[in-house]
């Protein structure tokens, strides 16, 4: 926790000018991206186009995206303003044409998300947030639902990639138990646009769990402490560094789902309204 | 067989005009549903819309709603021309404002579905077809995807809304059969738009089981002939009659999830593009 205030001062030092003209640059970038003809290696053309619409502006900003090879791309996160780009999330909706698909550009400062964007180009649907600002749909605000009850809400989750049947058993077990305790199930294959249904409230709870874990984080570090291994490498989401600011300047929260902090370096996302994060969480620790 | 081919010929006795009339009728009705103040009572208001519409043009046509108790519904399917109306199909997501959520109308003519119009006003989306005249998307031409391989497909399905302890861990099992098969999963909450995605081929495989299925229904049916138990009803399920014309006219299969016949009193449905038909009928026998 102290980190975290310590990184929102650092936030408080960026005006809120250079704040909104962030967001302003970031809009921009998202709908340039989603014009890019809808051919083959959309992906980093819209990457490149992104990257290099920001770093015309902002030259002494981070960037991290999918081509983490690129020029100017960086693969740690740091504490200075970084932009967290994913050009295209829901791959597979995009392949498929299934219309799930969407722009996600984040700037991290003090490592905190401070300014999301988060563009569907296919229904045009464009959602903003600042942090301290507030969240916004096609420039209406947005807020989370109020629903109180899991035994009501509307969940989403995704089955992810992986196929070993560990990773399986687990997804469906977690299924499995939820179906008694929520009123429907959802899986639009766009962990962004997840994000943005829970902050405009089409969405109650949503969850999303790679494989690992905090359990399996410590076990890596131990066996690399005891050099049994290399040091283990923390891929970053670059799918949810825009939607977080935007459930969390709707009023929603975003929380690993074991209900301890979010770590964006962490393969485990989870959201809510404020009302339904413990008994999400609770749920989440019975199936376990 | 034979059945459906008497019954074919029922359809080809309507004129291609008169076919063409119904939908563009079908089509006034679904735009007029898809205006009605979205407040409380939508579904019984746009059921009562589409139906008076309809049965001012139609007055010796049968209709089959929601609201089997309404002046002129009836609850039989005949071979008489019926229409077959879900006015509001994706309730839970309506009630969220999850953005899939359609009206649905078809046609049947000796039980055959003839004409087929589904309507997304969310995202503006009208699907159409008559039989033998193809299926169409906001008037452009669709057809069902290409995919001849399970596992490169993008499957769709719903966890309907029975939460027993059979009907729950059958459709996980199925899930966790299935993830092995396929690339991956959706939940869009409406049957009607699933079966609209394999039309344009946004989706490649769609599958939906209620509880029962053809060995249930024969001992509830040898149960009523030997007077143990009332005469089984089958509720006729109203949201598939407009997909699928829409899947057949895309040049896709509709069929029960066993890989018989379709049958639109049945709890169950399947649909996809003719080479996935096979695969997915194995898959699910191995999961019963």
């Amino acid at each position: 926790m102290r980190r975290s205030y310590n990184n929102y001062s650092l936030i408080r030092r960026s005006t809120v000018e250079s704040l909104s003209q962030f967001l302003a640059s970031a809009v921009d970038a998202a709908h340039k991206a989603g014009e890019v003809d809808l051919v083959t290696e959309t992906d980093k053309a819209c990457e490149e186009l992104i990257f290099n619409h920001l770093k015309q502006l902002y030259p002494t900003h981070k960037f991290i995206g999918e081509e983490t090879t690129a020029a100017f791309g960086t693969t740690e996160l740091t504490d200075d303003p970084t932009w967290i780009v994913d050009p295209l999330d829901g791959t597979t909706n995009f392949v498929h044409g299934f219309p799930f698909v969407c722009v996600s550009i984040g700037l991290t400062i003090g490592k905190v998300p401070t300014v999301g964007v988060v563009y569907n180009p296919i229904i045009n649907e464009l959602f903003t947030a600042v942090h301290g600002k507030g969240a916004f749909l096609n420039g209406n605000p947005i807020k989370v639902s109020s629903q109180t009850e899991l035994m009501s809400s509307l969940l989403a989750t995704e089955v992810g990639t992986k196929r070993d049947k560990e990773t399986v058993d687990a997804t469906t077990n977690r299924i499995n138990s939820l179906l008694y305790k929520v009123r429907s199930l959802r899986m639009s294959g766009s962990c962004a646009l997840n994000l943005c249904g829970i902050a405009c409230g089409r969405l109650d709870v949503f969850f999303e769990i790679g494989f690992g874990g905090p359990w399996y984080e410590l076990l890596l570090q131990s066996f690399w402490a005891l050099s049994l291994c290399a040091r283990p490498t923390q891929p970053l989401r670059k799918d949810v560094a825009g939607g977080a600011v935007i459930v969390r300047e709707a009023g929603g929260v975003v929380f690993d789902p074991s209900g301890t902090d979010f770590d964006i370096t962490a393969q485990r996302i989870a959201a809510s309204n404020p009302s339904l994060k413990d008994a999400l969480v609770d749920v989440l620790r019975q199936t376990e």
